[in-house]
């Protein structure tokens, strides 16, 4: 924590986590405009800024995007149970999954970050850059809630459906969801998260020249 | 700044741009493994962390990439230059990125996160699940080069050819390769963006409910 009150970036990486137990308290549009004005700080390609950020409070809305979710998550989370049965950190995050559509209907605020223009069957790369101008904005959403202390997380589930998400939120043809982001206090803490050493996952010049590891 | 010689997240993402003129000063190995131990703090799609980097200095590795880069790169700012003629802000962008056209083997180290598993030509959601696993990771990567005072970009150019760019980097084909992030030390500062206010790309509940804008 920096004297500003700020966190500092190391510190917010380090600790950012998926949190899915969220307290009903309302979040405050304040701190919602707060965290979208970082957001929008991020990258895009060419510098189109062809983002749109839908903010979800009313519960009709909110209990159209659960819906849609638990068609998803709960076959998901079925299948998830058998095959992972020995994984316990698995079995956590199919707990929290479950959790958070228990009390779906009680997350004060969520976000469906968009991107205009239509998303062509065109090659590759396009997709790359395309995606590569919206999550790196909601990679800013997610540290800076970290950094206020909100919890939140990333699902693509209730957008799977992307007629009845484009119904559900009104959106435009020229307007593509590409993510939710439920958000609000966490009834839990964050803290650290493990990875697999970067030294196994870095090549030199080529794959597979593994230099940096020991 | 804080105490600890740490930028703070606000500051990082308030200040972060695309830096291209960079000088041709050594970045250590030490340096780029810190920033990838961050990169990978980000979260992936059910946490499955199929990230690969590879950290390019070899100058006939970094030559293959540049003539692929310039393949691409010169017809669209031919282009570029045509369209955006009255545009100071797209010939200033168009001018950084030839900059780094003609100084491309003097820069010290260029990082290409790449993904495990194929891109299959599957619907929509898969792909934005898929970039949506790496692009956080390349947000951390950029904005603590960031916080390190290092200059760094992200492109797609590099990669638009993806047999010459896995033939340069014996990338297998489980292994698809994303971005190219040319990175060093930088001949300009970095200093604040402008964006377009949040308020006038937040809807509240449904898209066209303008809530937030005065």
């Amino acid at each position: 924590m920096t004297e500003n009150g700020n966190v500092d970036l190391v510190e917010a990486m380090s600790t950012q986590r998926a949190i899915r137990r969220l307290r009903p308290d309302p979040v405050d549009d304040e701190v919602i405009l707060k965290l979208l004005r970082l957001a929008v700080k991020a990258p895009t390609g060419s510098n189109q800024q062809n983002w749109e950020f839908i903010v979800v409070r009313d519960p009709k809305v909110k209990a159209g995007l659960g819906k849609q979710n638990r068609r998803v998550a709960l076959p998901y989370l079925k299948a998830g149970k058998i095959v992972k049965r020995r994984d316990e950190k698995s079995l956590r995050l199919i707990k929290a999954v479950e959790w958070q559509l228990e009390h779906w209907d009680e997350i004060p605020v969520i976000i469906v970050p968009c991107l205009r223009g239509i998303s062509w069957p065109l090659p590759w790369i396009y997709k790359s850059s395309r995606y590569g101008s919206i999550y790196p904005a909601i990679q800013n959403l997610l540290l800076a809630a970290r950094a206020e202390g909100l919890g939140a997380a990333l699902t693509t589930f209730p957008l799977w459906n992307r007629v009845a998400a484009r119904r559900i939120l009104h959106l435009p043809l020229h307007v593509e969801p590409i993510a939710c982001i439920p958000m609000g206090w966490p009834v839990g803490k964050y803290g650290p998260t493990t990875r697999t050493p970067v030294e196994e996952l870095t090549h030199l010049d080529h794959y597979g020249n593994r230099a940096y590891k020991t």
